[in-house]
């Protein structure tokens, strides 16, 4: 039996949205649901324990990053990363092709790998799925990443198609390189672009190799948010009912809800934490910038319909004044807010589905948080 | 009844240390004690939770940076100091005298008080005993500290005597200024740097002012640790019995078990706070920069003998690799300990002097620490 396993639950009548359970090694955690970034063995600010309180069930860290620092060896040597990090739930790394494509301006692509220069040093490095596979062997998670090629936004269908033909050859590599499948489920990676020919084409590849989970890869890189919608909606009848579906990359509120309806399980970004950085918050009424002058003397919480610890004990004028000063407490206090916003966002979308109501929810939710509005801002 | 009051419980027949508590309006601090410093309304990287699970029994903020961040007026509508930081034990605050004197560069004392300017802005400013009453007021920490003028170290006699009489006559404005004793305690500052006469001058002139603490200004400004621990010897006896006294801006091991011995109840520092965020740990065993190479697959604790959150959860290597990342958490666990680490300092001089043994927990402690070897560095 495979390390990781979808149980499903139930679909929602009213949109088709999935309840249902992942089992790992490490524990079960419940879809649709959102995973903190936790690029360098740390969901930024925040503590181990502080995941735990706002119920993060599952979080995500980066193969790429890792690799570099502090080494993929050292994390084998402190146990692994739940070990290293003393995180005992749940974590999904990704296989580092995302990085190459995005952070390195000097790549060449083979039919073996991926020859690129290291975004900190510039030092020559090469990546490839054999490799991906045997660092995140090494790092440890419950759910790792095919290595695949992450195409720029637009192409053009000739080039999308070799894409996706050389992302299935390096997926069947990667099926052969993993070498813990008894601890650790591997994830295929379904690309192709708005092609919908060419997402059916990857999706009946890597389907035909059986992997444990499948994620839709190539959106959330500039698209509209209608392409992206549309190709969820034609890309998810390619996959299988019995396993887990992650649509990589994606965290803006509005996205985590249309893409539960279309029959997505898991979801991750860095937004929620990196627009905390910048003191922006996501509120149940819309987006909020507590750096703004006038929450100077606002001593109300950043959300008045949240229960986070952040909420139940400090106001906007204090993570005002705090954002302000650079103190770092204030960048925690606001990353914490915004995670358990989505996490808790995706814990009604759940209580939605169960209750077949989640495009009631949606409206409801839309309408309170002002994405009905002209020219609302996506998150 | 003043607001702040002493209890005396022991004096150390070894050391001559005492042991005490003081009962202020947010409760009750046991003596011999470190104060955590919190700058911004914030001890750097730290949340009040955090704070109170290292046990933290009394933190000090800053006046002169809470005057111009967020400002007072803002404080006092929160609710005050407590309330909009959310801290419900007791809070000192100085008076915003040594910044006035340590980081600006112009400045110009009259008898009224001192003009100078904004270290951030540049815009001028004036502090007097007057005002910086009002602000504590307006602050509304349980201890309040007389403005007092800051000398230069060295210093020589004439304009010391100048400026501790100056310092005297502040102190009875600052008497006059305070308008809530019912609820803050206002300390009085002896200064005098080296000279004994000037010592007992100020020590003189402020006890016969019954203030109900005082504090030991002017020391830890550079001298020799030998004057440091010269001046407490001469300068403690003045003081009364029954009002705690207080050692300003003094935060290494061996000083806060230097200056108990030495009849001092209170210190604070930023040092644990600063060396933290430069990856530099205190331990039972010493100073270890955790940054260091040596500690990359070091997957011991900080200090194998502490029993922190952080010592018990998380290793070198995994610290190591946050702080080389420029990750907060690894800041902020080593910030936890550190703290941690003066604070149960501080626990085990208690229960030495409780066992009339600190002169023999000194030896133990110094010798383990390496302050007894030639060429020790100081933290
Ligand atoms: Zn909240
Ligand atoms: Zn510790």
């Amino acid at each position: 039996m495979s390390a990781v396993t979808y149980e499903h639950i139930k679909t929602c009548k009213q949109s088709g949205a999935r309840l249902g359970k992942v089992h790992t090694p490490h524990g079960t955690f419940e879809t649709p649901i959102f995973m903190p970034v936790g690029t360098l063995a740390t969901v930024k600010t925040m503590s181990p324990e502080d995941l735990l309180g706002m119920n993060a069930q599952i979080i995500l860290s980066n193969t790429y990053h890792l690799w570099l620092r502090p080494g993929e060896d050292i994390i084998k040597e402190a146990g692994g990363l739940h070990q290293f990090m003393n995180w005992h739930r749940p974590i999904l790394t990704d296989s580092g092709g995302f990085q190459v494509f995005s952070l390195s301006d000097l790549r060449n692509i083979t039919e073996e790998g991926v020859h690129f220069r290291n975004h900190l040093s510039g030092e020559k490095l090469f990546l490839s799925p054999e490799k991906a596979m045997r660092i995140q062997n090494d790092l440890g998670p419950d759910i790792m990443m095919a290595f695949d090629e992450c195409p720029p936004y637009p192409a053009e269908h000739a080039y999308m198609k070799a894409s996706v033909e050389r992302t299935s050859r390096w997926a069947e590599r990667c099926l052969e390189g993993h070498q813990r499948p008894q601890d650790q489920g591997l994830f295929g990676i379904i690309q192709g672009g708005e092609y919908e020919d060419l997402r059916r084409q990857s999706a009946e590849d890597l389907v035909s190799l059986d992997f444990p989970g499948y994620a839709i890869g190539g959106l959330s890189v500039g698209e509209p948010k209608d392409v992206m919608n549309q190709v969820l909606e034609f890309t998810t009848p390619f996959l299988p009912e019995n396993k887990p579906r992650y649509l990589m990359g994606v965290g803006t509120a509005d996205s985590l809800i249309d893409g539960a309806i279309r029959g997505i399980d898991m979801f991750d970004c860095v937004l929620p934490t990196r627009i905390a950085r910048n003191g922006t918050l996501m509120t149940s009424e819309g987006r909020l910038v507590v750096r703004n002058a006038k929450f100077a003397r606002d001593f109300r919480p950043l959300d008045e319909n949240c229960d986070c610890y952040v909420c139940q004990n400090h106001s906007r004028a204090y993570i005002r004044h705090l954002i302000k000063a650079n103190e770092t407490l204030g960048l925690r206090l606001c990353s914490y807010h915004n995670l358990y916003f989505l996490l808790d966002l995706m814990e009604k979308v759940r209580g939605a589905i169960r209750e077949d109501r989640l495009l009631d929810f949606r409206e409801e939710f839309f309408e309170q948080y002002g994405f009905n509005k002209p020219n609302a801002k996506n998150f």
